[in-house]
């Protein structure tokens, strides 16, 4: 950590912080510039309130040199990560398609597009039992009765299931999920991500709309340091002032993700564009530039959907798309 | 709702769609233009898909005329709420000063703060017990043990207390405390709303950080739909591309929900900012756009807080500010 | 136009707003319904203040049904524009490789890359010699000198020329560039638009850093309703909250604004992301989700670039992304 | 500057690079820590491109520690600017009240409205003659004759008058305005600034819609760099997510710009809200937290404005506004 005094900052007082940060156990070097004194702290700056330092009047500015995240850091950990999840793998070139409706709905209407996105070329499939909603007045989910309806899907088709968990009070009904999401909304709920730590499970954290990568890797960080390696990221857009789309989907995040740790990334473009013509061109875009897998909204009857039909691709939508996605996947290896 | 739909649109999909929204109850005026037609749905429109109508090839826009929340419109309620926290009420008329330590530390700490903002001018006392914090490394707060030392405070002192509550599992540690304030991460924990909805104590609901008022206000519906009205509302600050500061302290909401909502709507300065100097011309903005209170953080020894004391206050410096507070409410009184 | 009124509006006020739209020329179809009143306005509505019309305390919202927007609007033009800039096309199918350093330096700088990027599959060179620079002590470019040494690149090469003009008083010294630039700072100085209008030659239009797609195809309307048809709209990366890049590379504006316009949408990932190693993915990226061509800087030698040298691929970087790009294009032929 | 080196750097890379550094005049001193070395930079670093610096592979972080900007930087010019428009002096305790028309439309308007803002306690008066319009289909103003209109109303009235600007070309028509507006979108049309630092009359400089603080600063610096001291600040609104308002007015820009810059400050609230009830309580706001001075639309007949009536206030309103700002300065004095 560097600190970087005022010029003319009062010796007395430079002179206490100093004491200050020693007396934490860390070594200091302090060089004077023309223009300011600055302190390079040495040792265990973790503790070190930034905030505070940058507070002080005779202080500058501060900056931390080193990350605050060990678990989640390809620094410590150089290989990438491969999330399994059942017999499908995720990351270090192993790439998921991950299909089904925003909702689950019925047993015939799960079973139905589960069939066919696996018939498009989807190796698991999602489908909400659990759905946050902005408006109590919104349909809320079939929640266990939901869950159920998918493992039937799975029975049905050998597709793992991925599934949104909101609250540490239903991990039980969660048990024999294959890969737990955690929504954009929840990405801070701290109490949740301890939870999902110690459950074991594998884990898709989403995101949040106004989080950053270092936010969604400290995220990723908590469940790890709970004693869960398997993480897979996913970025679903960004809220911008841009408004023609629900969301701006931030692609970059892709490489910066992967160069700043070895977690597999996917993207989630249906929920960040919210328009269903719209997602071929982004998963597409996805695909060449690194990401480890796609999740896409697919029903058999958009216009009858509960909820987000918008965003969803009709089956012969999808298995074009995943022949292009595949194709770019194929030029770019 | 207003559907506009496209010029040249196919005859026979309009026809489909009218059928359908039909097929929902809805009564269907439709208005023929220049340029494009124009449908109006009449009657409940609270369960259409506004985003499934979007997505239709041969709709142009979707216009929702009437807001989705009830309980926390001022449309349906046009006088001010008045939340009573013990002898303290705020809202219509009625300013709250709360004030208080980022984090609970100590009986000596939390009750020598209690003493001072209360002899300064405040009305109530914060203090963290349960922190959300982005590093699983930082200092997760007192929990349990900070709630009681908080008790000791309010038996000192007479004032109510506020604190943060980041998971519905805590709430029964929470039966004593007077006002539940529910974190800007916390903003759409729908769970943790509908349980404080059940729970009946009085509520401090912060923004979340990118979330717009209308979230906000379906936030607050949440609990009112549960059972409980005495909410009031925080602004503290959005995340914008502006970054010299911790946020962006967006006051007009105050003036807006106050137009919105007949919720009480107070305002953290301390938070917004992150930094101490900061807060006074913040707070006597907040005070001067017609805010219903303001909470600020206020320590007795700033330098060593564990945790945000680059934000608080002195002691004194919160006394000089309460007294400027006072008199320019005084002056648009 | 649509205006709707609120619930129990008064009634004389109303009429009075009806009578005051009648006097503009416009025929008024009024509905009335359970929750309020909606006005469609008929009729030449492109002087109607809308923002004037929602600050009237009778009315709740307002909402315009058809684009401003005409000459740019893919509606009155459904096939794609093909833009000519000597013997270059781009749009329609037409992809453009525009490579080239930040600045010209020397001719002995601008004629290798030129040669370099040439040989590596660019159609077109870049190279700035008029530098917007947000601080007045940084390198503001070679200006007419630079000028001098693209056409000296250009005749070595026979590549055409594209550099960015800042100010209308330089339009005389920009009679022999081939496409002239704006950038995203100048996307709204109107002014300059409109000369550029009258100008007549190709002009690549970058989308402002906060503004929308809308905003960007008003300043493209500018230009064309002045006379010129040769526009092309580029897509560089907007300010967002998000800062561990330079900017948020916004691709999902690729298919929009394709759908909202005929002109041709070429991607700049050097400036939206400023870092070398990010700009290969997102080139690809840009290709796979529909790009009419992408932009991007080049330098023999970016160690000593006088600007932006982080950003610039090596030439055989260059080659080699190129190369991926073509492939990209031609499994989604 | 601080460059800090990544961990297990290859040695002779560092070597090249400080070489390289020193052979740019620098001294460099080397520390090394237990987890990176880090290269303090003696001397004039402000021809180093941190960008570059930043892109090199062995290079973990860059920070810059002395900030660019010198003639608007508060620590060499320790006292509060005045600017002085004819005999109204702004900064240094002294509040501007700056009130008119968003457009100059006729001499009867224009004298009516001077003539009513002064009667309510303006002391200077705004109205646009030159109109930045995002569609080129809008009213542009009345250009030259909008700004003899205005000189009438001064000769009545007294009140130095301020308008906007949009291109250097224009200058020979301002030789006799007493205050030049750079509006939001000219923020950096660096050409048009440097025009106004060699033409020397009062500049009032409008934060761009996405830009940061130091980049308004730098703004300004080209203006003094040119040898115009007489610089006034204006917050009026950033582009944000959030959308209730037209722009969200950022506050807390007033006390940090007052740290960091002897310029005054001043606020528009017209603008940033768009809305005319939303403009007293910002004002008000503006007032308190510090603010210079406050601009704010006037229309005698805002009904009938050709541009931007929704946000204009009523004389009358006007007037009861002043008053209210004039108690809370008085107070807070």
């Amino acid at each position: 950590m560097i600190v970087v005094i005022k010029k003319d900052a009062d010796k007395e007082k430079q002179d206490r912080l100093v004491d200050w940060l020693k007396s934490m156990g860390l070594g200091i070097h302090v060089s004077v510039g023309e223009y300011q004194t600055v302190l390079g702290l040495i040792g265990d700056t973790s503790k070190v309130d930034m905030d505070l330092l940058e507070s002080l009047d005779i202080v500058d500015s501060v900056k931390r040199v080193s990350e605050t995240f060990k678990c989640v850091n390809r620094k410590f950990h150089p290989d990438d990560s491969v999330v399994e999840i059942g017999s499908v793998k995720v990351g270090g070139g192993h790439f998921c398609m991950i299909a089904g409706p925003c909702s689950v709905e019925t047993e015939e209407q799960i079973v139905t597009v589960a069939r066919a996105v696996k018939a498009a070329g989807a190796n698991m499939l999602r489908g909400g039992a659990f759905k946050p909603r902005t408006s109590p007045y919104d349909f809320q989910g079939l929640k266990a009765q939901g869950l159920e309806l998918l493992k039937i899907a799975r029975a049905e088709t050998g597709l793992p299931i991925v599934t949104e968990i909101m609250s540490a009070d239903a991990l039980p009904l969660f048990e024999d999920v294959d890969l737990l999401q955690v929504g954009a909304r929840n990405m801070q709920n701290f109490d949740l991500l301890k939870e999902l730590g110690h459950f074991g499970k594998p884990v898709l954290l989403k995101r949040g709309l106004a989080n950053t990568l270092k936010e969604l890797l400290m995220s990723a960080e908590y469940i790890m340091a709970s004693g869960n390696e398997q993480v897979i990221l996913c970025e679903r857009g960004i809220r911008t002032y841009s408004d023609y789309l629900r969301n701006t989907l931030d692609l970059a995040a892709v490489p910066m993700l992967h160069e700043l740790s070895h977690l597999p990334v996917i993207v989630d473009p249906s929920h960040a564009t919210g328009i269903a013509r719209m997602v071929p061109p982004m998963a597409l875009a996805a695909a060449a530039c690194g990401a480890d897998g796609i999740m896409i909204e697919v029903h058999n009857d958009p216009i009858h959907a509960l909820c987000d039909g918008a965003q969803s691709l009709k089956p012969e939508e999808y298995a074009a798309l995943a022949k292009k996605v595949q194709a770019v996947r194929e030029v770019l290896a």
